[in-house]
C-alpha cells in the first residue's frame, strides 16, 4: 500500500503497478450473474460444466468489474484521476472459475499532456491478469486521465 | 418480448435489436462502486458535481454490466450464444447520471461461420445506449459466438 498520492507525471512508461490477489467465489459469480448476465453457465455449476467454459464461470464483464476494483486499489484510489473515456480492447482469454485466484499487473505504456486540457495528461494502462495456474485470462488497454502535479505553462491554449 | 429462439442464422448485417428502456438509481450506482469502483465521483452526489463529469455518475464498469444485462434481455437470453471472446472497444460518450433512463440498440454488422469449430458462427453486434435527452452514452463492439441452427456439412474440417 502507497501512501503517496500518484499524478500523471508518476506514470512513466514501463512502470509497473501490481493487482490483486483476489479469489472469485462460486457465490459472487451467481449473484453478480442474477443482476447483469443471467445466462446458465454464470448460473450454476451444472451448465457451466456442460458449456464450452468447462464449469460455472464469471461472465466477462464481472471479470472486467473486478479489475477496476484491484486497479482502484493498487494506483487510481490513490491518484488524481479523472476518469477514463472508454475501453480500447478487452480480451477474455480463459474462464475465471469459481474458486479461481487473480493476480495481475497495470502496466504504463504511453504517457502525454493533454495540450486542449491544461493541467491534464493522457496515460495509456496494460491490464493483465492471471489466474493461480499462471494462464492470463484477461488483457485489456485503456486511456486513462490524470492531473499533473505541476501544470506546465505551455500547455496553456 | 419474442418468443423464437435465435439461432446463428437469425442475426443477419442490418438487423437491430431494442435495449431497454432501464432507469438508473442513485442507489445502485453508489452499491456497484462501493463494490468495483470506488471512485468519489461514483459515490456521492457531492464529489460527483465537484468532478469532470458534473453529477452523480455511473462507473463505466456499471454501464458495461447494465448494457450486458440490457442485450441479454433483448436477445441472447433467448439465444444459442456460446460467449464472446473480449470487447473490441467501449467508449463511454457522456456521463450516465443517477435518474438517467437508458435506451439503444444492439445491431449486427457482421456475421460468418467459424470454419474451425464446426456448428458455430461469429456475429459482430454493434451496441449503442442513448439517455433520455437523445444523448448517446455508450458505444461497444464485440463478437459473439452463436452456435447455428442448421450446421453446414461444408463447415466440417
Amino acid at each position: 500500500m502507497q501512501a503517496d498520492w500518484l499524478y500523471f507525471e508518476d506514470f512513466t512508461p514501463g512502470r509497473e503497478f501490481p493487482l490483486g490477489p483476489r479469489t472469485v467465489s462460486a457465490e459472487e459469480i451467481i449473484e453478480f450473474a442474477k443482476e447483469f448476465d443471467p445466462q446458465p453457465m454464470h448460473l450454476s455449476q451444472e451448465a457451466g460444466k456442460a458449456s464450452i467454459l468447462g464449469g460455472l464461470s464469471a461472465s466477462g464483464w464481472h471479470t472486467a468489474a473486478l479489475q477496476m476494483r484491484m486497479v482502484v486499489d493498487s494506483y487510481i484510489g490513490h491518484s488524481s484521476c479523472q476518469g477514463a473515456p472508454g475501453v480500447d480492447f478487452m480480451d477474455w482469454k480463459k474462464p475465471v472459475l469459481a474458486g479461481d485466484t487473480l493476480n495481475g499487473r497495470g502496466i504504463v505504456t504511453e504517457a502525454r499532456i493533454l495540450r486542449s486540457r491544461p493541467g491534464l495528461g493522457l496515460v495509456r494502462m496494460r491490464t493483465e491478469l492471471d489466474n493461480q495456474r499462471g494462464e492470463t485470462v484477461c488483457i485489456a488497454e485503456q486511456v486513462i486521465m490524470f492531473r499533473m502535479r505541476e501544470p506546465q505553462q505551455e500547455a496553456t491554449p
